[in-house]
């Protein structure tokens, strides 16, 4: 089996739909991921524990995704040296402004890396571009894309 | 040494110029009570440590003082089923509108007892008729409390 | 007949579809209720009357639930001491931010506890949690409740 | 003594420094008019006192100024069926956007007449206006202030 | 024919159907209107002669409802002396925000007594209380109303 | 004596510190320019007569500037078939969103052209931008500027 | 071949159901255009290639319609002395705040001539009034416009 | 000389003060790392041709800082396979909501890494955990450094 590279984390079932385009373009790009769904509020151990295994069980960068007071990607990031790829689900009632700045606003010392209301794509392709700092094959695969996007 | 009833924890060195107006106010409620201050992001194992014993030590709410992406009043809440009481520290970008929607806008299935921007004295009143709907002496001290507040 | 505990009030007979989740999650956990509908701004007199002898009919804990400018929760911690849980309703127009803010903002001296816009779920539990710090029934209920949770 | 047509109600007395280029105006438009301090939440009763007598005590118009969950336009309106005119004071966090959806927004059937944040001299121009709706006098006062206005 | 005493001004045709809660209220007040269309932007003239004649034709209040840059009412107000109410409409991508802000910030000279969004009946009641500070007959009209609306 | 091209309008005395900034660009760019201080809201009569009569005065483009409920450019480009730039002036409660939202989401017939909060500067520079539209001497102050602005 | 006068670009095919009122009402006040889509972040070469050519290819006026972090007319501006129009899209979850924000607030020194969220029409007329200044021809189809508004 | 790895961009010369805390910190953590200043709207060519070159000359990964209408984080990420992190400047006016905005809200196809508000320092941290996901150096420098957060 693969080594999966990138994790993620999704806080409820129902953002799953949402994500898909995430782990979609993880495979376009070629990358082994792993997907758990688990709330930091509701399941707080299982997210320690994942979070806090992450980087010895070989992921190299998470990606969490959460909606309203969206702590989860803020509690990955206090368990892992790894890089954190946040995505604010939108929301029924703010539109997904509440999600966008439970993530963005983190204190100095444990940053995230946010991306768009809803950017499950863009996760992917940033998750990419971090391994292929130092990769060659994913630096590679961002480039091919970047050429396909631009026909 | 008295037990302290009431338990709160700020996530930042800078909160407590805010928060003393919490803790006095408890003190002139009579509220016995402690104060520790640890990160959510940056000492999460000291938080979840503080608050998974929280109830067997004793305490019986817990006010939770933080700013940004103010994740600590839930991270508590996760860990404890006492009540938790949430106050957004006012930010000097977005006034605390962050802290507020990081707070308040938590998850079905982990409330937590969100009062305004800075609300600290406030945190310490809610805390007190917490106690009040249990010990008559608490009720009492909200009943004057109140009384003085109408003069 | 059981002695009601927690008190719902709702602004508007509408509020009532959403609200009913908060019901149905104090029948589950087992914590007796009344329900009232009576607006702050329309029938002022019976909104009064309700709140004032709240705690004297034995109440411990009320719950408001109200929408645009929000003042039902308010208004009822204005006149009694018992600890007041606020739930601000969606708008159709600014998604409930008009509800939430004139919520939470409450001045110094009288707070209410507010959750999620639409927290109608998470308004009982905290009320429950609340009745548990005096009542071992129902910290056993918050107990088993997030025991699930985390299933 | 004159008999005041215009009460100006403040829910605290640090409004009361803005406030008075509300009292002044009336003055230079020759209003006669009533002051009090009174909190919708800390005083509840004696608001609803002066609110509930205000017709029959020959006022006319009322003046309602308030920060943050500011519900005492909307409390003062419920209590009577004068026009109640909402000054929403600014706020050191939200600048004053709390205040103003808290007036702005009344549910159906119990209107108040909204001026802009801090807009102290509006509320005292449109008291008159709305006094010179009955009384030629008034409607002159207002006639000639706009004169001098526009010069 | 009866003189209407207010006047009510859409900046919009599509702004009638909303606000046809407003001449219903009036209605079932007994409050003689009139009703005109006409843009700020697009017909300042027809606004101009509108508002400028207003109290020598008689009206005693005037309602003016518009959206996103909603500059109807001020501009209305800048041509009377006759209190004017103004009505935000909502609007399909800022939720009325826009309108709302628009209407409210009247800067110091010349207010508007601004309703909620889509506040078109409340602006019905304003009207009506307004004209009852020199009207016993709509004194008595809102009093009954209050009082039905308390039921 | 030169033709002015460019009419500047501010709606308030207190708008000239900000406003200095766009006529010292002008001068910069060699544009010839006039200024008057009008207010729609309090002199509406002046407004019209400086913005009907800008056409056929021989000016091209008009630039108003205004606060709060700033209503000055619509009115203006409601008088005028020359293009209008708005600067919505930064507000001390609301920070300049209520400006910006009543200047630029002007309804479908009447636009005007609105720059930043406070972007007096940007406004001379756009004024020039559309005068070198028809004038190559202003597309080369333009071209010279820009040339400077990369140095 | 008729020249085109105005450059309209689309950051993104979905903008152009939207933006068919622009061009519609190009047509119909007699402006030749051009329409390409291109976008700032995908395509950036043809967006540079584009914008730097506008002016030597004749174009004198250039409209750029983008959402979300909108870019594009910041973009085309840095790369052309022409006057640019910008056009925010309104997007699914913040209703194009998002996009307003990131176009009007364009830094010193590089203006965009901002319109409403999906303010297509009114950034043709906004571009006719612009070629108005040098063209008697565009004066005349405004002022036609403007007479058939009013009616 | 050593062979900067991370390469950090300012869009001002006034977000020097802010952003020294990023230096500083990538010092504290042993990146080398070079840094220029140069505005996507004054300098575009500047910033594309350093952006296009990015790679090629050896760095890993970007840092864009700027302010209102913030692009620069975007228009670099356009020329380069390399992952950016977005620093949104705090604003006078509207506090960084416009920087913050015009940063996260990235199309689909094209992300940037946004951090918090003058998160200057967390910019530095995560840069360097993405410089760890391929060399174990940085990521001891991470570990090391949570420790120290932690005490």
């Amino acid at each position: 089996m693969t080594q999966p590279l990138v994790g993620v984390i999704l806080g409820s079932k129902s953002d799953l739909e949402t994500m898909e385009a995430c782990t979609r373009q993880l495979e376009e790009l070629g990358v082994p991921h792993e997907l758990i769904i688990a709330s930091a509020h509701r399941n707080p151990q299982r997210v320690h524990d994942w979070a806090a295994a992450a980087a010895d069980n070989g992921l190299k960068v998470l990606i969490a995704a959460a909606g309203k007071a969206a702590h989860l990607a803020g509690v990955v990031a206090a368990y892992t040296p790894l890089p954190v790829i946040a995505v604010p689900m939108k929301t029924s009632d703010l539109g997904g402004l509440d999600s966008l700045l439970s993530m963005v606003q983190m204190p100095t010392g444990v940053p995230v890396a946010t991306v768009a209301i809803n950017g499950a794509k863009n996760a992917a392709i940033l998750a990419t571009q971090i391994l292929g700092t130092g990769d060659a094959t994913y630096r590679q695969a961002i480039v091919a894309y970047k050429a396909r996007l631009a026909e």
